[in-house]
């Protein structure tokens, strides 16, 4: 079987992560989506905007403006919009054309997390948006938060991130471990209505240097990792172990060690992207260094990650066309590969979101 | 009202400005113009030739070559061309073919300053060429000039020069004062036979801080902006101010704060230029610190105009027919840009330059 | 008369150098040739091989990967291709699909020299390989090696290599002495089956600085300089001198000042290339200071001709199509270039090689 390999095309009519909240202070904050260069500010009543950034009169950025009290002033001469993109101010006259306005994008900020919407502005239903309402429990579940520039198709990114058996290869010098562990894990993939759903569950296992750093443990654990993609680019993962006869298959809600991942992929360009990602921990939770000690060792993981996305990417890159071979270990993947691909035809038909 | 966005072909008839004389000294001076390498040199009795910087021979750069008595030598095979692009020796040959000759562009030195003809060499009259006596006055206007490469068209640069709106915006932290001042004063601006002249005045204003810093004022001025546009890419500037009740407005020409520039910029590529410029000042000419004073004045400016030509560049780059949006106060510019494309159209047909 | 100029296509049936043995150790290494990405590695019984740098699975590049004992392993999944390209693992999985091999390259090693087939394999015959047996009598020419990376057509080092006449030019600071000596001297320019060979003899001349620190000679000498060219893109050097009155013309089998250099330059890209030389001294064999002297004067050479390469090649890329003029001196390299030709219409048409 011949999988999937050019670079994938973007899905417009759905929400993506374009910021963190804490990104957008006083000054604008510029951004490529989708070949798109877009602007961020925060007006004086503390309210998200994003407009194109290019202002109509010469095309000079808007990022390089001001926020003032009516929106965004630009730096060269002084026009002015606000966050839907409506031409508020051209100095020196009184009457602003339709045409000076520029193109606004839906906005929304939930659960610490500014969401995008690329598409038809009719179509942008916040509803649609992935929950996260773990960020908004900080004593329950501390995290860090942040944003890495990644060279490659925003895909090659869910790809890795949907495919464990990859970490005891890549990851050996980090969180790798056994090979065979992975390889051979008790793995369920399934279709969900906003994408798939990966859970691995490993039990009666020997905790990982992380677990037993994060929490220690005396003898052997029930372990699960869980990784549900909502198509296009977020992932929502939920991993952790508990002391093996604690029941963790029928109940996980107890005290152990708890990890809770947010992942979002946007494409900047066809061949870049953002990669926004949180970590949460559910243990030892009034301990600050926990959550540094956590982030610390996904970086270090992650920039594993980063270094062969981008050299993939550069293989890529040499002909998009040239097809790759699947392998049995591919199935989650491939399921996400799969949901992406009915969203892009949805998208192309104009639908919406197969998100509800 | 839409403008003219697109980059703007280059007008080859025309005089532009090539080098500043004292930068062709023993070694010879490499630039691109209108995409074409240029190497310029000065002979051993001191006249300057422009010639292709590429070899007939192998191709090589002319400009890694070394000036020989009869022309400049080819550092590869030593291959000699005089400063009209004859070649005047070959090594190891006696007789030389026609084809060996290169493409030499006619080059004219006025005024300290070097001009070069890009387009038909019959057509290069040498009395279009825009004067600048004051550069020959040393006493009378002591100067300083500069030459920056920058990432834009240089119509980009034009429309900066020909638009003094976008000081109260641009340059808030520099020259600017309050922006309506600019956006408000008494300015005319009229077509001349070779372009544009933007006249503004601010009559019984307070002096500006460069103006203070200059000369001191006791109290109010009246102040004039003077810009000639002479197309396609050359400015002649002339800014001051006399106290009020001197008869600013009748005439110029006495004692008070004074000053020249000289702008000229000249297209690299389609996407970059040369803007030579050159300051002068009319007030305390017996103090070099007055000109040093001012040039970094005007340096500081700049600066900030290259950082926004350059970022307007990068959005005109995504899209370069997508159309800009004209306000009211764009007035001389949009002249400019008019008498440009009146000599783009002579260009093409063959007429030679608008200008006399 | 004006000659080929434009990029070389690439000749596909030939062997090229793709790497000196000792750049590949435990690490694998990564080199793109003829546009192609390619990893060498040694698997345990110190057995070369190339393959493509790309594994068939997701395309990550399998440099990054480390050599097991069957092969090279990548770094992402773990699938493990021998020197062949046959992918012999894929882990997870019983079953290896034929659609899981890669391309492999027919790899060679003689004279201490990694010689690389870029063609048909059928046709890769070990015979053709130019030798270099001077690379084995390490006592009676101890040797270094080395390897650049060039930004320009492979030919452009060819042309420079089989041109003596740029000496007097280029290279007046180091190895040229007086232009004429060099396009004056007695030189022969013959064809051989395999390409060019040019001899240049400069009878009862001064030896230059050179021979004079290499050896000392107290009178003058007799020199010779032979280059033979076998097509597409390697070169053996031998060049030398004698006391005058010993025969050097009959003889030159005998104790003097010797210099043996293998030139060999392999495609990255159509203006990239890898130059691979080896110095190797025939005079004062047991002081290896006399070795690392010669290559010390000769990189200082060379440096000279890479600026000059790459300056050329940026021309060119200005127009790849544009004529060049050729003169007298052109001789041995347009001899060169004819050979090529044929070679490059053999290729074409299938038919091999025009080495034996």
């Amino acid at each position: 079987m011949v999988t999937d390999t050019t670079n994938q095309p973007f899905v417009r009519n759905a929400w993506y992560v374009a910021a963190w909240p804490e990104e957008i202070d006083e000054a604008p904050l510029a951004r490529t989506i989708m070949n798109e260069p877009i602007v961020m500010f925060r007006d004086a009543d503390g309210n998200v905007g994003a407009i194109e950034d290019r202002c109509c009169h010469r095309g000079a950025p808007l990022s390089h403006g001001t926020v003032v009290e009516k929106g965004l002033q630009c730096v060269y001469h002084g026009l002015v919009f606000d966050g839907d993109g409506k031409c508020v101010k051209i100095p020196g006259q009184k009457t602003i054309p339709d045409q000076a306005n520029i193109q606004g994008y839906p906005l929304f900020e939930q659960h610490k997390i500014v969401w995008i919407w690329m598409g038809d502005p009719a179509l942008a239903d916040e509803s649609m948006i992935v929950g996260y309402p773990w960020h908004d429990q900080t004593d329950k579940w501390p995290h860090r938060k942040e944003c890495y520039s990644i060279k490659c198709n925003y895909m090659l990114m869910i790809d890795n991130l949907m495919d464990l058996t990859h970490l005891g290869y890549l990851h050996t010098k980090t969180i790798g471990g056994d090979p065979m562990i992975h390889v051979d894990a008790d793995t369920t993939v399934d279709r969900t209505k906003t994408g798939v759903l990966l859970t691995r569950w490993m039990l009666d296992s020997n905790p990982p240097p992380t677990y037993q750093k994060g929490l220690g443990f005396k003898g052997k654990v029930d372990r699960w990792a869980e990784f549900e993609y909502f198509a296009p680019s977020t992932i929502v993962q939920w991993s952790g172990g508990l002391d093996v006869g604690k029941g963790a298959r029928e109940n996980r809600e107890q005290d152990g060690f708890h990890l809770r991942l947010l992942h979002a992929v946007t494409p900047e360009t066809e061949t870049t992207c953002f990669y926004f990602w949180s970590t949460a921990n559910g243990h030892r939770q009034d301990e600050p260094q926990a959550t540094e000690d956590m982030y610390n060792e996904i970086v270090a993981t992650f920039i594993e990650d980063i270094d062969i996305l981008e050299a993939q990417q550069s293989r890529i890159d040499l002909n998009p066309d040239r097809p790759l071979v699947s392998i049995y270990s591919d199935g989650a993947m491939t399921y996400a590969r799969r949901a992406l691909r009915e969203m892009i035809d949805g998208d192309d038909a104009g639908v919406g979101s197969i998100a509800e």
